[in-house]
């Protein structure tokens, strides 16, 4: 692929924005009492590859493109990112109840260590100054499209609850809940980053198109990891979804090409893995790989990608910033934790 | 007391502004996914005396005395009404996660109906309906104001878990867990009546500092009712606070007034209680009544509502909206349930 042919070496470009982005995250939740900085400094540990801020930066200097400012950040831009970031933190936290997870991040989580009433408090500590911190953009629409975005991703996790130990869910709903539990946050990430800099409202939606798209395709390799991954690699507990009777892309296909009589022994025997037996999985697994459900979810997911990438390229003009977010729609679908 | 001998006819003086706000949030928390609505739905089922949207409304109309504007309700005075109500409604789901508790208002609660995983959801979906809808207020700093406060809110939850199982708690640090937990959004309700009219920072400080004592004294009742109250009339599980190692002012009371050796005797019964001893619970209340601690806390309940219905009658000029208010500082220290 061309666009890897001349890297911009992140790290070292966007280094000093992220560790802004880490600073004002450290402020806006620094608290007088002892006992909720204690928390809030362990759930730094949860900190992970910053896409989401990062999408906010690269965006913005992606998009200040189309209005003379290439590869500039605004104030707006650095809240926003921070904004974003302590979003996901506190789904994150929020999540791992949900899932019953011991440990992230190769180390345990709040629940696990805390118990499930600090996190639930300490996710709506994070929610509540994310919204605190959006409201010192000073405008009034951000805070609205940000609160209007965290409306749809507890819409997703609702919808992705109520389909919970259904056997029989669908790719197309399976694809809502990933649009909106995963791709609105990614979304709006990039939709601001060419918001604030008041770029047009078709501008901003072809933006927010891509950013949700690159969330769709980096949730279906999520949940790929978490069936076909390497524990020590992905840092965190896996085969969790299918003990909780979450069906995910390679299973649902799977699921779709059998007849009906191996089908009904394949659910029999995802049944038995949410009662407890883990020795299943693993044959779960042979038959994932004997079908190539695994590839083919891999393939959907890069088809995704590709055409984000081809969206990208039609929309913006080539700078750092694209460049750069060429780069993170690839990385998507290469990452392997 | 002079305040009830011309009692204003709330039911009906309030009525159709409290059906609005039930209105208002209706529209909001409306979702295109009937699995969202039938939640939701469910929760307006631990609508209880709308306390909070109460507060702001007739703190409004009493204020609007200081400005020309006696008895009159802005447009902003009815959206912030509806966002405290459903950051209410959002910490009561929170809570019965934490508290583990199996009814509310005489039905079930959502945790125990549809597990902890809705209840997170649920709650988190209420919260950013919340903020949501009080960034159409249009200033941004009403979005600050009620987001630093559901920062509060949370560090007093946080506080109170962090101080569970302590059973050496002394009174100052559990009325810092009340004026945080709940005292915080009683006190903004109060505050936005007065602060929406345009009024001065010192009269919109007075008023915060009405609601937030009003909230303590409420929630030392509510601490009592969960003790010394009828499960029938109160209509949720009783003795929560004690099985979940949480000391509230009676027993924080009582234990301070005791000698070391009876005092040791008695935190052992309490450590037993914790583990299930469901016996000890009116072995424990005999001591609470022998040592007038009930009646004690209930006089230091009535203290605190005698104190700010002086400072609610040098503040503010007489109108409808001050009389209701009166009324309901009284009613605060009144209730059963």
């Amino acid at each position: 692929m061309d666009v890897t042919e001349n890297p911009v070496n992140f790290s070292e470009f966007l280094q000093q924005d992220l560790a802004d982005v880490q600073v004002r995250f450290g402020k806006e939740v620094a608290s007088d009492l002892g006992c909720v900085n204690e928390l809030t400094q362990y759930v730094e540990r949860y900190r992970g590859k910053m896409l989401r801020p990062m999408l906010v930066l690269i965006s913005a200097m992606a998009s200040g493109g189309l209005c003379g400012k290439s590869d500039q950040l605004l104030e707006a831009h650095r809240i926003v990112a921070t904004v974003v970031e302590m979003v996901h933190m506190a789904t994150l936290v929020h999540d791992d109840i949900l899932d019953e997870a011991d440990s992230r991040r190769q180390g345990k989580t709040i629940n696990c260590l805390k118990g499930n009433e600090a996190a639930v408090m300490l996710g709506d500590y994070l929610i509540s100054h994310a919204y605190h911190l959006c409201a010192s953009v000073g405008d009034q629409k951000v805070s609205q499209a940000i609160a209007g975005i965290t409306n749809t991703v507890c819409e997703g996790e609702l919808l992705q609850l109520h389909h919970r130990d259904q056997l029989d869910i669908d790719l197309e709903t399976y694809y809502e809940i990933l649009r909106r539990k995963t791709g609105a946050l990614t979304g709006i990430c990039t939709q601001m980053g060419a918001q604030l800099h008041g770029l047009n409202p078709q501008i901003v939606q072809k933006m927010y198109h891509i950013g949700q798209e690159l969330g769709v395709a980096f949730q279906i390799i999520d949940d790929l990891l978490d069936l076909a991954g390497d524990e020590a690699v992905v840092g965190k507990t896996l085969g969790v979804d299918l003990r909780k009777g979450k069906l995910t892309l390679p299973m649902i296909y799977l699921l779709s090409i059998l007849d009906p009589a191996p089908r009904q022994e394949m659910q029999a025997m995802i049944r038995q893995v949410e009662d407890g037996n883990q020795a299943l999985v693993s044959v779960l697994m042979e038959h994932l790989l004997e079908k190539n459900c695994i590839a083919y979810a891999q393939q959907l997911a890069s088809d995704r990608v590709n055409a984000v990438i081809q969206d990208i390229k039609a929309l913006l003009p080539d700078n750092r910033g694209r460049q750069m977010l060429l780069q993170v729609a690839q990385a998507v679908i290469a990452r392997q934790s």
